[in-house]
């Protein structure tokens, strides 16, 4: 039986193109992809923001970048900053990743502080706060999920897709969703390489997913025109 | 026969915690370690150059810190903002890594104004210039080495460590030391994590060492006083 049409499941998909060598050519390629399907976003490094978004100027894809990213480990007021260019340039969604040494060390307010700042930098556009969800306790998934609620963040994410520890798991997810009830987005990301897996996803509760490998999961269920 | 005194050894190595999740109590022990080995630096993530800095303030061990880590894929800008704010905490070397999709693009002067932005925004600090040689051509390896010395940093460094493609190698380092000759330090980094793989790399032409064994390698020659 049909679990989403060819639209609604294009519209969960963060297209997702961030390894470092990734070259203007496959930027542009991806960019295409996402006007086809019409996916969410494409999710690009902040140095291809700005191509992006004239590529996709007329397209109904909304660029998104990442912030801090993929370690999280910079000052709160250097995310702040690179989040007000990636507006400058066109973003319209925000993947922060939280200070994880932070958090480690139960230094909750620098958390609070980094999220908030970007919250005012992103103004009204879309901000995500990518916990890497392989690297916290549970208590840890849970505190910083209620942080990023009430600093104003709209999402929580679960992973950046480059940390050993792994991607987006099915109890991670539940987790969040759990925390952030139905008020909140919850995006998972990292190892979501096919249909399957993306509909555990959000069967667990998340309604965003970030994928590099979103053309290979539209195309796992065309001529049937629904997943 | 000895190679190195137990000073000389020590005097290569940037002791080097850059996980994301390291505590607070972890950077403490790092730092200690390092004042007792008396290595040339500990290299630490942004978030943690303030208190490195505050804990070494009497020790002749400096603090290095990386910068777009581990990427690259930012803004030119957000780099030299993020090596300023280092400096203002305490950094007095900066290991910058650079924009690799704008190497594969061939769209060199990206890396060029990077690097000099970055230079200038050193205020006359230590600049290593990060290639991450496992993504780049042999050709892409020379123009890079070439251009950083061009904008005046000091040292060229092979990798971050933290990308699948792997680390230093004996070949990498070679290539970088005939391209810069004897006016530029070159730094092996990634997955250096024995005296023999150190070794190694200071043959081929390597004269600073980032290692997150840098205790390791120092005990596994005590006793003799000599490596």
């Amino acid at each position: 039986m049909p679990r989403l049409t060819q639209s609604a499941l294009a519209a969960l998909i963060d297209h997702t193109l961030l390894k470092p060598e990734a070259t203007r050519a496959e930027i542009e390629r991806l960019c295409a992809e996402a006007d086809h399907f019409k996916f969410a976003t494409v999710c690009v490094q902040p140095y291809r923001v700005a191509v992006a978004a004239d590529l996709l100027k007329s397209s109904s894809v909304k660029v998104c970048t990442v912030i801090g990213f993929p370690l999280g480990a910079n000052r709160a007021e250097i995310k702040a900053l690179e989040a007000v260019r990636a507006c400058t340039d066109g973003a319209l969604e925000l993947d922060m990743v939280i200070n994880i040494g932070a958090a480690k060390d139960g230094n909750w307010s620098v958390i609070q502080t980094e999220v908030e700042s970007i919250v005012r930098a992103a103004q009204e556009r879309l901000v995500k706060v990518i916990l890497e969800t392989s690297l916290l306790s549970r208590e840890e998934i849970i505190r910083t999920c209620q942080i990023a609620r009430d600093a104003g963040a709209i999402y929580v994410k679960t992973s950046t897709g480059f940390s050993s520890g792994g991607g987006a798991t099915v109890e991670a997810v539940k987790l969040m969703r759990e925390t952030v009830g139905e008020d909140m987005g919850v995006k998972a990301s990292g190892g979501v390489r096919d249909l399957n897996t993306l509909l555990q996803m959000v069967d667990a509760g998340a309604n965003r997913i970030g994928t590099s490998s979103g053309v290979g999961i539209m195309e796992s269920g065309s001529g049937t025109g629904a997943y």
